[in-house]
């Protein structure tokens, strides 16, 4: 009986600490905080009345009304369309800080616990010394004030997210795909995704991130999916700050005028390149940039979403590469499989083996010298 | 010369240190991160197609087309109304851990950096060894995907808030306010704010703080202004886990049936009291209560909105505090003027004296047996 309940508590505590790892070392924090970055304000014509003319008292479901009432006047502002950032400078810090921008539909919460309960990037960039600035771009999680109204649909879209970000054929997992497949942590990625609450705008995302970099000074910038065209015209408008470019996945590519190639066909979205003028591309050529991309993905037409949504980018990255290099730039493609990392999705950052893909991101930033 | 090239070297390091203040001692997190917690399952009808008939190419800008053919084909989820939650644990945290809830328009931006620049809550207990949630409710920030139709109303209002966050009359300041008054404090002060995704529902707002207690066990539950009210009725649902409840300008108080006071006049909006059952009342009875407010309440009706609208508040706290009090709770009201801490507005956690109301806090805690 005592030696049953021994097991028993031993079970628990396995239990346990299978659902909460805990770190070996905790991590020595120097700074943290948050601020906002960017942005504009909107004025509304009129003039403000602090002191409205009240003709009646109102019930408490009138506040609306008293609110209304304020607004209608006019002569108020909005502040709106910033980036918010979160940011930790770890002890002995690296000179050059991570910024992190998200993609579609996902917040800063992309770098952060993985679905499953492991440490993202955020924390395994710390332990390898390096200050971390999570961006919530213009428009979205905690950057939600817009200049533009916002409709936001409620119709349910998982499992276009599931193919679309190379899980599987839902409710299929691929097989052996580096992503968790208990139904916990597939809640937990769902819950991750947090709506734009006004139009995308890539200038709006662009120039909070070069405000950003002008706050902190030079840095290294990590984009993610969609963040990841923001990130190429930031690299334009800030490429003395913006010291090296690191793309995961990335959703298109700016050729330079008169180098576009061909759009390619996808039964799932064609994808048309990006262009640019000479002048913008140029910028691009100096700084390094490296660009993952994961498992799963097709090098002929497929039937399946995300194999053939990624197979089209794959194949643009390769010839954006080529065009970047021939004008003296330095830009490394990486096919994780071809080197020895299989089973990514398209959040490499929070796969089962984010720590080895995060190790394979700093060997490559400490050959470019952006890692003292 | 050599004199003068000292001077400057010392006023240009004292400036940046006002700018950045340097806290002395690093933070040591022993575990950090974010997660998603209560929430809702939303599916469509229909069959979910993983490969939709797809009968022609699609465009780069048909890429949405091919996402509504995906949605209109139904059998789809979303998972929403979550909140989502962001923990750090120091070394040698004391047992119970402090949760954050935010107040209205705003998300847990509220207890991090001042606008100002400074440590905000967040940190300061952190550094007083307490694990540290934060939360944005269901339907903000970080928890934007709602299951019903959000509308976003980009109409300038920020006087509005300046106004009922009783900073002053816009453009003024109310005389002697613990608020920084520099417009770069402001702009930022201002961009924290950030809109909600879907209606405001209290109910799913105490449902996932109910559910993140479960999930982390006891602790004390910390609101600010609308935030407050979901507080109250996570304390009635979970009074075994929330071991004691500190609410910061609360917007409104859960009075038993039967000994509902009259509704309270402004001009501003009226505060008509909440009503719940003797037994749910019975529940708040169950754990030490502790109600700040701020400076520049008025005591009789005030033709400035901030003024009249906080004193409707704070004179309903008083009485919800005798109604508790007299049902065998423990709930003291601080009116921050009258223990010598002032000119505070309604973000006393963001305040220049924000140190000072911690230290306060801290205090009661100790008194209490929270902090141990």
């Amino acid at each position: 009986m005592k030696k049953l309940a021994t097991f028993t508590a031993l079970t628990l505590a396995m239990s346990c600490a299978n659902a909460t790892p805990v770190s070996v070392n905790p991590l020595i924090i120097e700074q943290q905080g948050s601020f906002a970055v960017g942005g504009t304000v909107k004025t509304s014509d009129g003039t403000y009345q602090p002191r409205p003319e009240i003709t009646q008292n109102h019930t408490s479901n009138e506040f609306m009304a008293v609110f209304n009432e304020s607004i209608a006047s006019g002569g108020q502002t909005l502040h709106g369309d910033h980036a918010t950032v979160s940011y930790q400078i770890p002890s002995n810090a690296k000179k050059l800080p991570l910024v992190f921008l998200h993609g579609a539909g996902q917040s800063m919460r992309t770098w952060q616990t993985t679905p499953d309960g492991r440490e993202g990037w955020n924390n395994l960039f710390l332990r390898k010394n390096y200050a971390v600035y999570l961006v919530d771009q213009p428009r979205r999680g905690w950057s939600g004030r817009s200049t533009i109204d916002g409709k936001i649909s409620a119709t349910p879209d998982d499992q276009f997210w599931f193919a679309q970000f190379r899980m599987g054929e839902y409710p299929q997992f691929f097989n052996g795909v580096a992503f968790p497949q208990d139904a916990a942590s597939l809640d937990q990625f769902f819950r991750q995704m947090t709506p734009n609450t006004g139009a995308f705008d890539v200038d709006v995302i662009a120039e909070s991130l070069t405000a950003l970099f002008e706050r902190i000074g030079n840095g290294v910038l990590v984009t993610h999916s969609q963040g990841g065209i923001a990130g190429w015209f930031a690299g334009i408008k800030a490429p003395d700050l913006i010291k090296g470019i690191v793309a995961i996945e990335p959703g298109n590519f700016p050729f330079p005028d008169g180098e576009v190639p061909a759009t390619i066909d996808s039964a799932f979205g064609n994808i048309e390149p990006t262009k640019v003028s000479k002048a913008e591309f140029k910028q691009l050529t100096n700084m390094p940039i490296i660009i993952y991309f994961g498992d799963n993905i097709a090098d002929q037409p497929s039937k399946i979403q995300g194999k053939d949504q990624w197979r089209i980018r794959l194949s643009l990255a390769k010839q954006w590469a080529q065009v970047v290099n021939k004008h003296g730039g330095d830009v490394t493609v990486v096919h994780l499989p071809e080197v020895g990392i299989k089973g990514n999705t398209h959040f490499p950052m929070q796969d089962l083996n984010n720590v080895a893909v995060a190790d394979h991101l700093a060997n490559w930033l400490k050959e470019k010298g952006l890692a003292e």
